[in-house]
C-alpha cells in the first residue's frame, strides 16, 4: 500500500448495503479512471446504521483483491468502522483525498441523512476532515438502473476532487429515479418525520410484544422551494452540504434561564 | 396505560447503557415525583449506536412492571427503536410531554453527540417534534457517583416541563464529574475527533485482519471559549441545544458551481 509515490487521486469507497450490493458496484465503474480506489465495504447489510460504530466486539477487515486500479477489502462493522479502520490500518502513510458512500439503494433526502449508513461513512470524513460524498438513488430495488446515477457519479466527482471543500463540510447526493434529469440544484435539508412505522405482529402478548419496521416518510414543509424534497420532486438532483456541528445556534438565547 | 386521564406529565426514559444500567436507575430516581413515568430501555448495551435503528429485524417490547408512578418496559433493539417502538404501542393515545435519555455513563461532549446512542434517542424526539434531554456523566465507572448528576436532572427537568422546548430543538446535557459544581453554562458544540481508534490484535494475515476499539478524544479548539469543552473543564454542566438540520447553510453558496 505504497500510496505516497501514487500520483493519482487516493479515493476511499464503501456504502452500507454490503459488499455485494449493485449500487457500490456501480460506484467503482463510475469512479474508474479517476483514481487509485480503495474499497473498503462492510461484509453484511448495514442499512439504517447512522453513525455507529463497533464499541465492544472485535473488528475484521479482509483483504480480497488488488488489480492496481481497485485494491477491494470487506469489513466486519459499520459504514462508520470502515472508514475509521481504514485510516487507522491502509491510509496510515497517506490519507484519501476523497471520500465517497453509496450508490445507496434508496433515498437519504430529508431527515433520512441522520438514520442512514451510507450518511454515517460520509459524517465520519467530515469529522475526521477529509472531504467526502454520499450518493443515494431514489429507488430500493436491488436490480434499479443506476445509469444516471453513474452519470451523476461521473460528474461530480471530478469537479470536487480539483475544488476541494471546505473543511468541516461534506455532501449528500440524492438522485431521482428517473431517465432524464433536469439539471443539479444545492438546497437544504426539508424538515420531515417517518411515521405508521411498524407492523404488528404480535400485540397480545404484554410479555413479549413483536413488530416489524415498515414506515412512510412525510414531508412538514411541502410549499417550500428551497428543500431537497421539493427539487428531487422536479427530477433534479439535489446536492446538501452537511456538518457534523448540530449545534441549534438560533436557540442558545432561549435556554439562557437554564443557566446559573 | 389510559394515560389519557392522567394529569401529571408524561415521561419517556431511555437510555444506551442497557436497562441494567446504574445511570438509568439513578435517571429515574431522579424524575421520581415528577410525573409518570414510562421507562422503556434496550435489553443489551448500545453504546456508540448513534441514530441507529433496525431495519430487518424482528423486535420485541417486554413489559416488566408498572407501580402507578414507573411503567418499565425493556426492547430489542436500540435507543431509537425504544423511541419510536413506545411512540407506536405505548403512547398511541398520548405522546410524551417529554424525553429523558441517560444518565449515560461517560461524556457525550463536542462531536461524540453524533456517535451516542443517549444522544440518538433525544435526536429521534428532536425529528417527530417532542421535547427531549440527554443527560451524561463524564465518568465511564459502573459504580460511578451519580449523586451530582442526579442532582442536575432534578434542576433542569422541571423548568424544561414548565417552559417547553422550541419546536425542532432538544438538549445536550454533560455534568463534569467532580462534587462541587460551578454553574450551568448554554454553549456550542466543541469541533474535536478521535484518535489512536484501535488496538492491533493481529496485522499479520491479511486475510483477516483483526481489530479492537480504542480511541482518544482530541479538541480541535482548545482555545475557544464557548465551548462545551471549555465549560466542562471549568467544572461546568454543559447544556447544548441541538437540532436535526445539519444542512451547512455557510457553504451553500460555495458549492454552487456544481448546479446544472
Amino acid at each position: 500500500m505504497n500510496f505516497r509515490e501514487d500520483p493519482r487521486p487516493l479515493i476511499l469507497v464503501t456504502n452500507d448495503d454490503g459488499y455485494d450490493a449493485p449500487g457500490i458496484h456501480h460506484l467503482v465503474h463510475a469512479l474508474r479512471g479517476m483514481g487509485r480506489i480503495v474499497e473498503v465495504a462492510p461484509d453484511s447489510p448495514q442499512s439504517g446504521k447512522a453513525c455507529s460504530f463497533t464499541a465492544h466486539d472485535r473488528l475484521h477487515l479482509r483483504r480480497v483483491s488488488d488489480d492496481g486500479d481497485l485494491l477491494f477489502y470487506t469489513c466486519s462493522g459499520t459504514p462508520v468502522d470502515c472508514v475509521k479502520l481504514s485510516l487507522h490500518h491502509i491510509f496510515r502513510e497517506r490519507r484519501p483525498d476523497l471520500i465517497v458512500s453509496g450508490i445507496n439503494h434508496g433515498g437519504n433526502d430529508s431527515i433520512c441523512v441522520m438514520y442512514s449508513g451510507t450518511l454515517g461513512a460520509v459524517l465520519e470524513g467530515c469529522i475526521v476532515g477529509i472531504p467526502a460524498i454520499g450518493f443515494s438513488l431514489l429507488e430500493f430495488n436491488w436490480n434499479a438502473d443506476f445509469e444516471t446515477a453513474e452519470e451523476v457519479v461521473r460528474t461530480i466527482v471530478p469537479q470536487v476532487l480539483q475544488k476541494g471543500m471546505p473543511r468541516g463540510t461534506v455532501l449528500n447526493v440524492n438522485v431521482p429515479y428517473c431517465k432524464d434529469l433536469n439539471g443539479y440544484k444545492v438546497c437544504r435539508q426539508a424538515d420531515g418525520y417517518w411515521h405508521k412505522e411498524y407492523e404488528d405482529i404480535d400485540v397480545e402478548n404484554e410479555e413479549d410484544l413483536q413488530f416489524f419496521t415498515a414506515g412512510q416518510y412525510a414531508n412538514r414543509e411541502p410549499e417550500a422551494t428551497d428543500t431537497d424534497e421539493y427539487w428531487l420532486q422536479k427530477g433534479y438532483v439535489t446536492i446538501v452540504p452537511c456538518q457534523v456541528d448540530i449545534t441549534a445556534r438560533h436557540a442558545m438565547e432561549g435556554f439562557k434561564y437554564l443557566e446559573q
